[in-house]
């Protein structure tokens, strides 16, 4: 094996990206020394039983210490308390970065507990599943998608250079952006999404209608793709919507004003302006498949249900 | 074999549902004799190519003569001018039904054209994919889906009982519920998730701020998800939602109220009115998966993007 990219990695909390980051660490040796830290004593106790670190700590100060990469792999909400705690054990020259949804905010409560000795390079891999836990992670999450790098303004070339190393090595193709673009760009392709499905499955759930023992029996019919997203984890997207705010309510506007539109549509039996659009949609579909960002196989390759039944009823 | 359910069956239109029941009906001895119709050249010629049926006609009326099941296969819209085209036609005692995603005003258009001899019992399985075509149907569509039977007070119990069997032989459980209640619940299940579906994927393709590629390069973070169901038929979905108007814009009016509270939350940093959300919503992802409805599989068990990358840019 060539030389490892970076001496000690340090992974402050083990979730799905943490520990997934790590299983890339150790398989494709982007790193000599991987050290876990994760504040709750069974998530650590997992992790290492599942073998993916080479040192567990309770204490993420102490994770930190000699570590040339700090990857926070923790909700938004607690970049800010978790950096002020490590701040005075970093060592010079180290890199540290994060993997939140949202970056200006990130940066925002990160940035200013930093010693100027360490560089700073904010870093988003656009991958995911509705799983979470260190158990969830597993080696191919970032394969063929992409990373998004928000150093900010003057941030050593260099050490952007080795993040981006980094997140190549795990497989990812890499992009670089101002935070600000970057959040305005999440808020359309996933805060919003998520949004609008963690609402039509509370809006289902409440109906007085229609029961819940429906909506879940029929919810092959559409339904269900939603409740999938809709069971991502609540802390991380809670944090997600609170820190930002300015670029999810701008697109929540826009895709209210569009939604009134369709209404409009359907209540005057405007028929051509709900086909020209749903021909259009048709065409985006096919660009994300070409971009190999999902599968062409129908119902995402879903296998086919097995034929027990789940009873019949007259 | 044992005895066929039905001697003839006529299949008018042969898409997504019409060629998977053609394939149902041969496989598991549904039918004696297959008649396939539809009103284009070219789909009539890959039917038979693909070797679905035992007859082959352009004309939908010639396909029913004696027949004892015919099954209208078509966008909600057309049922009604078919209708009246096969009922002179349409043998004494034959079973008629459809499967369209709306059923109030599919049996208001179909039912008065109906001759007295004849047995009506409107059908809908909920099973799709986000394909069409006769290419596009396979045996394991409807396999622990549910079809929900809406027949008209007055139906002959032996007619409804039939095509019942019919349903289950295709692999499907089978409900019964008035076409009212039918089409609150697809509204909500399916209809609006639909709706909600194009309306993002449109909103995205937009943006001024945001470019179209960067939507579609960035699209595994949830986006993509919602391209899938924005992929579906833009004929068969324009007459879903003009025919199903008022239980849509009544669950629409539910599920914009709904996002008003959560915008309203995002606004003044209100987290546990989101937080409760989501944790509400990760239960109802479970009900799915325990009723058989969903994979439990992460990303519905999609396989990993392949190795090859898309290309990385700094």
């Amino acid at each position: 094996m060539s030389e490892p990219l970076f001496e000690r990695l340090a992974l402050i909390g083990i979730g799905l990206i943490g520990s997934s980051l790590a299983l890339n660490a150790r398989t494709n040796g982007l790193a000599r020394h991987i050290a876990i830290a994760t504040r709750r004593k069974e998530t650590l106790d997992k992790a290492e039983e599942l073998g993916l670190g080479d040192s567990y700590h309770l204490e993420a100060s102490e994770a930190v210490a000699d570590a040339d990469f700090v990857i926070l792999c923790v909700p938004v909400g607690s970049c800010g308390a978790i950096t002020r705690e490590i701040a005075p054990h970093l060592k010079a020259g180290a890199i540290v970065s994060d993997v939140g949804s949202v970056k200006g905010a990130v940066i925002a409560q990160m940035a200013p507990h930093l010693p100027s000795s360490v560089h700073f390079v904010p870093a988003h891999p656009l991958a995911g599943t509705e799983q979470s836990g260190p158990q969830a992670g597993f080696l191919e999450l970032f394969t063929n998608r992409w990373s998004i790098l928000t150093p900010p303004e003057g941030t050593d070339p260099a050490a952007v250079t080795r993040v981006e190393a980094f997140w190549q090595g795990c497989g990812s193709n890499v992009e670089t952006m101002t935070a600000e673009h970057h959040d305005l760009v999440l808020a359309i392709v996933s805060h919003v999404p998520h949004l609008i499905a963690y609402n039509i499955v509370g809006t289902a759930a409440d109906l007085e209608t229609v029961t819940q023992s429906e909506v879940v029996k029929f919810s092959a019919s559409g339904f269900r793709d939603f409740t999938r997203i809709a069971a991502s984890d609540p802390t991380m997207w809670r944090d997600v919507f609170l820190t930002n705010r300015d670029a999810v309510l701008e697109m929540l506007a826009r895709f209210s004003e569009d939604l009134a539109t369709l209404q409009r549509a359907i209540r005057w039996g405007d028929g051509d302006t709900l086909f020209d659009l749903f021909t259009r949609t048709r065409a985006i579909r096919r660009n994300v498949i070409e971009a190999g960002q999902d599968t062409a196989k129908p119902n995402f390759g879903r296998e086919p249900a097995s034929g027990e039944r789940a009873g019949t009823k007259g």
